[in-house]
């Protein structure tokens, strides 16, 4: 380690964990470059929000400069990061290249289709803002579509949503569709019944959200059931095309499949030559840095951390465990290692319906909704955002009129073009 | 005109002309079919503010079925119409075929550029949500690019905003991207000055917002300069290129220019047969009908109504008195011709500037701001949008802190592609 001068700590992503880092090193006397693709933190625990059309994308993100603006050592890059060498201690991205004396990674995973790539086009997963924006949109076309369908099977084939997956995505996703289809969508489509839409939630586990105790899932269950959400367990996706999913011995028809199964971890981390686990995540040490580097740590999605589980808590203190043992420069052989403290689990199903547990109790139905509610708005990141995501939900909970139901990119299923002038 | 049976009332359009029209025949005995080829309603005069990130699309749009949902005998069509046949009473859109009895035209207008639509990828318009999308995205993207720009010529070329058209938009479009870009955007760009950027407004007349009195359009320019905006008045553009503009003798760089300049109305208005004016308009009767045919109404900027003004008041106003007429199957002989009350006009240039001709008064400055903003909330459809706005403005008068800076789309200016995950 370089002395006298000032040391320089890259950190390659801007979501919960890399931006927890950045946070802690605030003021420090560490230089800091946080790179990421886009230019703004996203509050993905939201996100299927903005994907049934909840929320705007400006209520969940904000961006990283901003949040950063008072940090003198703090720079942030738009960048795109396209190779890693930890023998140079260099980073090349698409504007040139830096060298660091501390490399935090925090890439974040994609969806993996287990070996299925092709499904992607008709299965889109949730993951960033277009993602939500796309599937907001084929949601609300397909309204439009089935509205003016004559077809009783056609239009029905329409109104079928898949999602693959019911884990905490998953299960929010089922839910929020499935209640604004038959309370926000159907007042609106005279010629729509509520037998005509089908919400469908699969998954090859024998129950939902396995992370949490037998005793929520089946709450959970039973919630899905109670909004109308068709949940079909031990059934694995066989087969996803355009036209729908083949599951089990059974063939559905849709246009509308989501895919909320499986994380694949960002590729950048073959770089790094170590060994990777089957979601392409890095096995770490104990103080989350990459066997044979003692200066290069990766946590969150991208890091295996004794197999913790892939969730915001994970990343947000393995940042701010990293970020101290740069700040305080602390040497390998004298590192704590890094102890996850589970706050606990939630996932919500539809308004006023979640499961919780927390400090070592479950809940579930409102009293858990109103705890997910709470978190979830102090989590979000400056005033403006908490205030106008506590508006539009309480205007939600009272009208059932989410604010975003807007069509405005190109449909890339239908081939219509919305968004385009009047004739 | 048929009797005995229920009249079937066809609006093209679901702007400020063909909403009013559809709201004064709600509950009537007029049957009415309402076609857009968009979902939503949209509040123009606040889309420069999507543009510059100040609000989100679902502040300023609303579901055109939610509108008009407790409306029975009205049905709303999400197509394209292809072609109008006023012989045989008939619209063909791209999913059928509707008959008519009453036909009301209001399908607005886009741009024109004067004969070089080739200018329109380089200089986009302003007139519906994805207009204002990408105008956003090269805005936000502008200043990441030009932050890693190391040459100082490169980065103020960069920097350089050019608005074409000193009308309400082009004014509120120059005054709002000054102010955001110094407020707002400077502190979080570490590597940008002052004095790197430049907005520069264009018109070929020789005052801004010619149709106000000339006092209110020097106190506008002086606001424009006062906010750092370089106003280039008797100055025509004679050419627009990917890499700027040439106005007069010089050649500007900028890969920034927004065209606030022409409209010319929908082409469909051609299957009419009738005579057009220079901007496609029709020269409707005092009735608003077209020659010929006393059951086809053209309202809003379609129409050429002796030279009323293209704004959101006359349309609306038109809309009202067509739908009168129709509501109560007056003839055309016993017709009143319509009116236009002028209920004045106002154009806002940054924060808590404005200037406004009303009740026959003319006020500039705050209060012109105040009156403005009091208006346009006052315009918006339902509690919701006016409420968020209204947070909007308050938040971003107290902070500069505007809530939608976020770049989501593919920049199709610059060859970045920040929506997608980071690495």
């Amino acid at each position: 380690m370089a002395t006298g001068r000032r040391r320089t700590c890259v950190i390659i992503g801007g979501g919960f964990g890399g931006l927890s880092a950045a946070k802690r090193l605030r003021n420090s006397d560490v230089d800091v470059i946080l790179i990421d693709k886009t230019n703004h933190y996203l509050f993905q625990p939201l996100l299927y929000q903005v994907a049934t059309a909840a929320l705007s994308p400006g209520d969940v993100a904000q961006p990283l400069r901003s949040i950063l603006r008072h940090s003198t050592n703090i720079h942030v890059l738009m960048q795109t990061v396209l190779h890693i060498d930890t023998s140079e201690r260099l980073i090349v991205h698409d504007g040139g290249v830096i060298s660091y004396d501390h490399l935090i990674l925090a890439p974040g995973a994609r969806h993996s289709y287990f070996g299925h790539p092709e499904w992607e086009a008709a299965a889109p997963g949730l993951k960033d803002l277009n993602d939500a924006l796309l599937i907001r949109e084929r949601l609300l076309s397909t309204f439009e579509r089935a509205e003016r369908e004559r077809d009783l099977t056609a239009r029905r084939r329409a109104l079928t949503f898949v999602v693959i997956g019911a884990g905490p995505t998953g299960v929010e996703l089922a839910g929020a569709i499935a209640e604004i289809s038959s309370k926000t969508m159907l007042p609106d489509f005279p010629a729509l019944k509520r037998e005509d839409v089908r919400v469908l939630l699969v998954d090859a586990a024998p129950r939902v959200l396995t992370a949490f105790d037998e005793g929520l899932s089946a709450k959970a269950l039973a919630s899905l059931r109670d909004l109308g959400v068709d949940v079909q367990l031990s059934t694995p996706v066989t087969d996803v095309r355009m036209d729908g999913v083949q599951i089990g011995a059974d063939f559905i028809h849709s246009t509308n499949v989501i895919w909320a199964a499986g994380n694949q971890a960002s590729p950048l981390l073959h770089d790094l030559d170590v060994p990777l686990d089957k979601q392409g995540r890095v096995f770490v040490n104990d103080d989350c840095t990459i066997p044979g580097h003692d200066d290069v740590f990766v946590i969150g999605d991208a890091a295996n951390h004794r197999d913790l589980p892939g969730v915001a808590q994970v990343a947000m203190q393995q940042g701010t465990y990293v970020a101290t043992i740069i700040k305080n420069n602390v040497s390998a052989t004298s590192r704590k290692p890094f102890r996850y403290r589970d706050l606990g689990s939630m996932a919500t199903i539809g308004r006023a319906r979640a499961v919780a547990h927390v400090f070592g109790l479950s809940f579930s139905g409102f009293l858990a909704w109103a705890l997910w509610a709470v978190i979830h708005i102090a989590s979000l990141i400056g005033f403006r955002n908490r205030f106008k995501v506590m508006i539009e939900w309480l205007w939600f909970y009272v009208s059932f009129q989410p604010g975003a139901r807007l069509i405005v990119q190109r449909d890339t299923v239908t081939n219509e073009r919305p968004s385009e002038q009047q004739v």
